[in-house]
């Protein structure tokens, strides 16, 4: 039996590696074996500040790259990854193994389940929920000459709830409060409070109105 | 060209991060970059009893919290994330990218290709096996106000075979021995010895009889 | 705040594990908590050669076992997997999260984006490109007696593009320039040229005369 304890300050600054130009809050934890502030292709270290905020928690084995922008209480689980430029908001989490390319917007209180990957260019708004395994695409023809110039990023608007392993297709917009069903392929933009599910996904509800088998309503939405 | 030696035990005790109340069976070999023993929300260090089995091979960048009991001859793949209070028997394999939630029962024998995300309170008998991006899930309503206190686990009887990127939905029952084809999605509880594939998976046939193009039978069941 | 440097190749031999027996070009650039050259299971270090060309960067967390040949310019993201004796072209990339399983053979300027988990045996020509999330499985009948000795790889021909989410079953052959939509199930081989997505996947068209809304051709194919 081996037996150690990794989490003084010390211990920290040897197992990281924290580069030049990073801001963090007050009590922000960080877990052995991350590495923060990493610049971009292109950039040098220090080029772009990195922010994360106050009671943040970044999980063993995180990479972030500069140029982020992170609120408040803030937690990764362990193996993310985030690349750079993306503005995060308060009470966010990204789960394990979750993946954030970069230029994303994402507003407060938004969590992602273990296993997301979200590609460039794409905006959540405040209080959307990811179950694992979500990919929100951007690219309708991936590879084509000139693609980068024309990603198709999708919009999720405030509420939304997507169900485990669902693939939003390039350009989609998922509406307020709208649930996606477990599975699904979004080809197409969904209305407000549209529960969906299905490859293609197709409206089958409304989140308003949906009940578990003994009659009561499952959620709670506010219009 | 840079070359160096890691496996010596002082090395692992600078590379790897071990809490207090570990007990690691005889033999146990952990690689670089690990975390084994962290303990999870709401506890303190030691406060909660890891055990890994003799002959055990938990391999880089794993991370292996607090309260978990694991029998002898276990292997983990890289990158691999197994939460708190998981019951796992001898014999045991989890893949490259593998994820265990937490309160997991897991008996013998039972081995997890890489990228497998299993999720709390999930059952599995002895000698099931699973192929690559296998999901299990438990939340039918994701998000729903007290759904933390609602979740509907799967349970997996023995001898069951889970075939690449299967999502299980909640409260599924697979049957033993049976047989759920690639990439399905199954909604319903499976029946022992049943072949089953699609989104939903549907019965196609008996895994008692299942040949292959020679007319020889492909798995030997035992009853 | 805390702030620090990283790449001095000082740091670099202490923050990486690289075994004897690694033979790295020129300008080779391993970012931290790395793993190069591992022996696979058994051989001992040393055992067998690992190659990486001139100019490749090999970004953080990752593990590239003893055995593979690696040319000049390839990356990798983070977290990538790599096992042991793959023949990898020069001008390629994995991204993170990538996972090579062994004996797999990828031609010259193949790029993988991001999670995609390619199984022993498979066969990739020169140029082609995957999205995020493929999956290229071996084995029809997976842990039936005797499975390793029988696996079926696919083979994908020069110029294929394989959109995001496909699983590409064992033995399939996708053609040359071929193009498989995103969250295809490819259950039969795809002749040259072809546009196919769906579960099972299905042709819908000819990559050379697939056009935009604006009736412009996407690619330039080169027959």
């Amino acid at each position: 039996m081996r037996s150690r304890r990794f989490l003084g300050i010390e211990r920290l600054t040897v197992m990281n590696n924290i580069f030049e130009n990073v801001t963090l809050g007050k009590n922000v934890v960080i877990e052995p074996f991350c590495i923060i502030g990493q610049p971009p292709k292109g950039f040098s270290e220090g080029d772009l500040e990195t922010v994360i905020g106050a009671d943040s928690l970044i999980r063993s084995h995180t990479v972030i790259y500069a140029g982020n922008k992170i609120g408040s209480r803030f937690q990764t689980g362990h193996q993310v990854t985030i690349r750079e430029n993306n503005i995060i908001g308060s009470d966010c989490a990204i789960g394990t193994y979750g993946e954030l390319a970069f230029d994303i917007k994402i507003g407060n209180n938004v969590k992602f389940h273990s296993d997301c990957h979200i590609y460039e260019g794409t905006l959540v708004e405040d209080d959307v929920r990811f179950n694992p395994g979500v990919f929100v695409l951007n690219a309708k023809y991936p590879y084509r000459p000139g693609q980068k110039t024309r990603i198709e990023p999708v919009v999720i608007r405030r509420g939304a709830i997507i169900a485990a392993r669902c693939t939003l297709m390039p350009g989609v917009q998922i509406g307020r409060c709208a649930f996606i069903g477990a599975g699904s392929l979004v080809t197409k933009s969904v209305p407000d409070f549209a529960v969906v599910y299905g490859r293609p996904a197709a409206i089958r509800g409304d989140i308003r109105t949906l009940k578990d088998s003994s009659g009561t309503l499952l959620y709670e939405v506010k219009e």
